[in-house]
């Protein structure tokens, strides 16, 4: 099945989280969720889930298979630590620059063969010191700097020009367009794309597909042996290292840590995967603002209605399912929370 | 006319803001707008513009009048620098927190006595200053210190009690709502309160009594002698003190500064306000997912399309008209803009 995404359109969709202050609403968030198996078909969905969709760094585990697929992986010897970092959104944290600079140093590139370009880090700590020190962030600081390294590895690997990685006609960005087209059932070269954070193309996709490929990688029984290998690889390593897929405190590596059964992946303006293996499905959101907040609130009562949490988890997720919000005095004003009518 | 809001409803209101991102949009922004004359007629509105909304800091000019009202600005001889501060959500700079500061001894009092919570200041060298030299923020950096230190001033000057001066029950509170009631035309009293985020109670108020409100300080000649006094200082002191109102790059200062015919003042969760003191019009603004780069968007646009701007003016404003998004290497790739179909 070939998806068609369809151009945006000022369709209302759903109400999906609610801001509250006090005895009412004060801010919503509207949005769709695709929920998908490894057929591609869609078991639940709320909202116009075939309207394309930038899914920025939600599908960094999509953008991570030619790594394995390529040979390269092996060819570098890379451990779990480094796929899982080429799966992420870090924190640029001490120990996640530490690791991207020394497997840059591997297949004997620099910091300033990265072209992602410099951005302070998340991590308060590190984002601190730099201040304090009145240095500048690197390139190795920002949040893809591991997806990079892995886009160089294969590079190498293949003995390509590494200069130019991230544009759109280098042969890097078209394995990764034509794994994201076999893995959401789209033709990505067909479809608009635009300039993600980090100056790779990011295409846009319906999430309808979006959900499809990440149900194909939490059961990729019916794909060649060599993606089964490779998801499994990808999902073995970002299971093993949710410290590394964010940060502390950040909800991809929360949810992971608590949550061992579900991978869980963010992405700018509001979106978030979610990958079941135990249940063999996909799951995909956008929030219409483009709100991080309310999409990460979002996912967590989808995967809370299909009952991907056991009642010790979602105990331990309280504080993410329904997010107090305070004032400066840090008194209780409101909740995060799904909308009533939403879930039911 | 008394105006009653309604409880928020989720009613799709139009698009007004759209990000894009390469060629389609990535995320929108729904809304409601309302500009108001001071005898509470619409003069046009787009969206929900009666059911009740959260004003946040938008109405600070507003809060501000019992304290010139009640003789407590002549009585301690404010100068229109702490009048502005009184209205303004600071940057909590150097200079800002020294007069709110010099401020509070004049009236005898210290910054233990505001009930505002401390708070991260937003002018980043002070922010940074505080971080490196490892100390907190205190409530004198709150952005609502200034306003908080008007309502202590007013309290003083009636030999009030000034503990507990945040309550909805304070005489300080009453006196601030019942005038939000009379510039507004409603009942705010008989309308649900959310605790803001400096403590003090925030009243949901329709979008449509916000803009009369704001059209009353605009053209307040059906107002009394008292009230007609206190709105021209109050748009005086604003007028005279852009920088103190925000701070450096932020909107309301940098608009306020290009455009002298203006006052606008923004609140959290995507409410803006205008006072247009040439047309006698006020407009408020809800983005309902409360992002505030929307906000500032549809404000712009609007007070465009009321041909608010001159020419010159509309220049040295393009930067903040339609924004321009970039990434972490500083390629522009996408924009901000007003929904092409909002005003046409």
């Amino acid at each position: 099945m070939t998806r068609k995404p369809r151009p945006p359109v000022h369709h209302p969709d759903p109400v999906l989280v609610e801001a509250t202050r006090g005895p009412l609403v004060e801010s919503l968030h509207r949005g769709a969720v695709a929920v998908c198996d490894a057929a591609g078909e869609i078991l639940a969905g709320w909202g116009d889930i075939e309207r394309a969709v930038f899914p920025r760094s939600a599908v960094k585990p999509l953008q991570a298979l030619p790594l394995i697929e390529t040979g390269a992986a092996e060819r570098f010897a890379l451990s779990d630590q480094e796929i899982a970092l080429a799966c992420a959104s870090h924190a640029g944290n001490a120990l996640q620059v530490e690791l991207v600079e020394k497997w840059l140093l591997r297949i004997g590139l620099t910091e300033t063969d990265l072209e992602c370009g410099p951005q302070i880090p998340s991590d308060a700590d590190t984002a601190r010191a730099l201040l304090c020190a009145d240095k500048a962030p690197s390139a190795l600081h920002n949040n893809c700097s591991g997806k990079h390294c892995g886009m160089l590895t294969t590079a190498r690997h293949l003995n390509e020009p590494t200069k130019g990685y991230v544009g759109a006609d280098h042969p890097v960005q078209l394995r990764i367009t034509a794994v994201l087209g076999e893995m959401t059932g789209t033709v990505p070269q067909h479809t608009p794309f635009g300039t993600d954070g980090c100056g790779i193309p990011t295409y846009a996709l319906p999430l309808s597909g979006l959900a499809t490929a990440m149900a194909r990688l939490a059961d990729p029984s019916r794909q060649g042996p060599t993606r089964r290998k490779a998801a499994a690889r990808i999902l073995a390593a970002m299971s093993a290292h949710p410290e590394l897929i964010a940060g502390k405190g950040r909800l991809s590596t929360e949810v992971m840590r608590a949550v061992p059964s579900v991978m869980i992946k963010g992405g700018a303006e509001g979106v978030y995967t979610a990958i079941l293996p135990g249940k063999g499905l996909g799951v995909a959101v956008k929030i219409d603002d483009g709100a991080n907040r309310a999409a990460e609130v979002a996912l967590l009562a989808v995967l809370r209605h299909l009952q991907a949490f056991t009642t010790e988890e979602e105990a331990a997720l309280a504080d993410h399912l329904q997010p107090i919000l305070r004032n400066a005095a840090g008194q209780a004003i409101g909740v995060l929370r799904p909308a009533p009518d939403w879930l039911g």
